[in-house]
């Protein structure tokens, strides 16, 4: 259940304090539009369209790999969904993508202590050859530890990368090194002569649940296959190389690419002054194949689209605010043709990008949003006041980092100059259950999706009702990146 | 963390104060043994010796299916490590047994909505055809309603039973109407002509882990192809059903039974001055073939085995404590002559059987023991108020209801009238794991199971140093089932 964690903190008083002094202020930006942001956050409260959504994709389709017919069917059906909704001008934009399917895949400890190991290739992995590969491991801690093995160190070996658990965090920090091991583990292991790379999930659960995800190809292929064990098993194979005796993986796959197409949905609530002017509300189609991509991301579409509904279902505001369900977030490189978020950036004329004037993303699960992250100019504006002043109610704070990347949907644009909202989601589970068998319809809380919903609808009818511009907000320099 | 959860309780401090005022009553039937007890409760209470065991058994040989290479692997390791610790008269004894194969599996809805499920075969389920079963699924919510589908009305479909999730208790009692559902759910599908049973699994969790177990084989033979679907696969696929749509399922499994051996580790602390009188501490050796055992059971011979060995250290007892590490307990139905509790039971004369004189089994994972079980007639003997004195400072109240059966393991020689003591463990996360990929070392607690091997190391103790007659304290006539 939903709750507001820090509302007893002395803290959240004192900027609640500041908050009460400073009302009058945000008013004068527009009062009448934080009335209707106000009460647009708190019917969205008992909303259901987000879960009916959700529910909807997730059961009806399943995994929704891009450029898989479940994801074509998935594009299909949530144009028609939006339709029905009165969301204008729905169509499917259909792009080219080398697809990538998982095949049959096991990994064993054979020999002394034999057994079968739970693990999951990595997305974009190549196949092994078909009787396998079988060969002694080399146990490393860290990226930089397999980094500094010599060269040819690792002839005729798999190399196997136990970094730990994947650390918790609110914001999701502990993620990135594990991410980066996961993306450059094949390609390092490969330059030290290795045949193959395993490593630990990249998550903090402790189930027998690998959790997939892409690792980087050079040249359109990955070096050697990539496998990542789940928790419990990445523990039992460290536990026998503790013992002091060899240990002989055999890892089968047979992974492999193939040319299809991917394809954005994208809807509008037209705007009623200057429709010209866009917002886009970003989330993903595309899932991993291993679960139903409940909180990645049908939950972001499904928030997205509540939230778009909710604002049109009370009039129109100034601008167009459209909602992008993107095809193939998940397995293409963000440089990639085969990537939705580049695929709608290159569909767009100048003056089309010129005249995105805010963006935002959801996919970060369904648990509640805590943070707003605004563009760096914004940290005193009447904008800023107004939104802190109409979030605060249901849990949100305003960040202290200025919002500068939003996410890998919405990249391409954001890179390109559209300035950048965040709603930062509590990051704290989603480790758990991120790229594995485990991410279904279940694990989301109805209570807490809803707050994602209100906060959104409030967000973007304060943005899309008014005549802010957001360009005027990002530094003049680029932003250093962090 | 173990913490005593009764204490605060009304209840618990009127019990207390009871156990006080007859504290000099207790202490009457042996002051001494009494005092020991409580310092082997208290020593055991930091022991690491079951945890060592569970560690290196779950370990070394990962999944240990009855008469699989794993387990007679994992046997003869047991009885070294046995010897190690010094137990005498250490045995392996072998038994013959049908046993049995998962081999690949799939499970998957076909045509509108088509997904792949997670699914696992029931065990001694039999194999689909070659190339599976394709047909359509009709869906029902209780064993009652598929016993009382008209006969015939199945042909050409499987039927599908989504009983509901197994309901979490500290006494296990949720387990029953669902074990009995996977029991007798095949045979009574064929009855009605099904080609197939599949159920949702008999588990508390929500994770996408199937829940394997046995199912009922008659002549032999399960009469068709059984499998239980992960809670969050139950919930796709009744959702689908919900939308009214007819749904097809195609199910794949290669499962096969095959002519093996198992085998029965024995291994005494022989007795001071009455070795012939017999005390055993069951427990055992296999496990299913998707975990790696560990709460079911290499958690319960971690427990009496450190219980056993703490007596040791002490110095023998009047009478003898026998540990035995059961084959096959998973597998054979209790009839069957390739079950261990059974094959030991044949093994003894009648002479040896009558010198049987207590018996106890740990398998209900590694959690807290809340509630001591006596026999019937123990109710205010001396016996059973120096038990409840020396456990309840660990969290271990008297049961209200008398011990009379004790597990699968000890089944036999119980029906062969050996009296029973229970010392209860708390299930209520034990079926979020029991028969899953899940049953994993790291889901042991290791101060709960410190607990467990206090609670075995004292009342083993105060029944082994005594010459209490347990027969005496079963009714005269048999037991009314419950």
């Amino acid at each position: 259940m939903f709750s507001r964690p820090f509302a007893a903190t002395a803290t959240a008083t004192a900027i609640a304090l500041v908050l009460a002094a400073s009302a009058g202020a945000s008013q004068a930006q527009d009062a009448s539009t934080i009335r209707t942001a106000e009460q647009l956050r708190d019917r969205a409260l008992s909303s259901n369209v987000a879960l009916d959504y959700v529910t909807q994709i997730t059961t009806r389709f399943g995994p929704r790999p891009a450029g898989s017919p479940a994801e074509t069917a998935a594009a299909e059906w949530a144009a028609e969904y939006l339709r029905g909704l009165g969301f204008q001008n729905v169509r499917i934009q259909e792009f080219p993508l080398v697809g990538w399917e998982r095949g049959e895949e096991s990994v064993a400890i054979v020999g002394p202590h034999a057994q079968r190991l739970v693990a999951a290739a990595l997305g974009h992995s190549i196949a092994t050859p078909a009787e396998g590969i079988q060969a002694p491991i080399v146990r490393f801690t860290t990226l930089a530890e397999l980094m500094a093995a010599p060269e040819g160190s690792l002839a005729g070996k798999i190399a196997y990368v136990d970094a730990g658990q994947l650390i918790p965090r609110e914001n999701g920090a502990g993620y990135s090194p594990l991410a980066y091991l996961r993306a450059a583990g094949p390609t390092v292991a490969a330059s030290k002569g290795a045949l193959a790379f395993v490593m630990r999930s990249a998550g903090s659960d402790e189930h027998r649940m690998p959790h997939t995800g892409t690792t980087a190809y050079v040249g359109g292929k990955v070096a050697v296959p990539g496998f990542a064990l789940s928790a419990p098993d990445a523990d039992q194979l460290s536990r026998i190389v503790a013992m002091g005796e060899p240990v002989t993986l055999r890892l089968h796959s047979t992974a492999h690419t193939y040319e299809t197409t991917s394809r954005n949905v994208i809807a509008d609530i037209p705007g009623r002054t200057r429709p010209e002017e866009i917002i886009v509300l970003g989330s993903h189609m595309d899932s991993w194949d291993l679960g139903t991509g409940a909180i990645d991301d049908a939950a972001g579409g499904g928030i997205t689209v509540a939230a778009a509904k909710a604002i049109a279902e009370h009039g129109r505001p100034a601008r167009t605010v459209r909602v992008i369900l993107y095809g193939s977030e998940e397995v293409a490189q963000p440089t990639d043709t085969g990537n939705g978020g580049g695929a709608y950036l290159r569909s767009l004329t100048p003056e089309e990008l010129a005249n995105h004037v805010f963006t935002g993303e959801s996919d970060f699960g369904a648990d509640r949003i805590y943070a707003l992250g605004l563009p760096i100019g914004a940290k005193d504006s009447d904008f800023a006041k107004a939104a802190a002043r109409v979030l605060y109610p249901i849990g949100v704070l305003p960040s202290p980092d200025p919002e500068l990347h939003g996410g890998a949907d919405i990249g391409p644009i954001v890179e390109a100059g559209v300035p950048v909202f965040g709603l930062n989601q509590d990051g704290t589970r989603y480790f758990d259950l991120h790229h594995t068998a485990d991410d279904t319809l279940d694990k989301i809380d109805p209570a807490q999706l809803s707050q994602n919903v209100a906060a959104w609808t409030a967000l973007v009818w304060l943005a899309a009702d008014s005549d802010v511009d957001f360009r005027a907000m990002r530094p003049t320099e680029a932003a250093p990146a962090h």
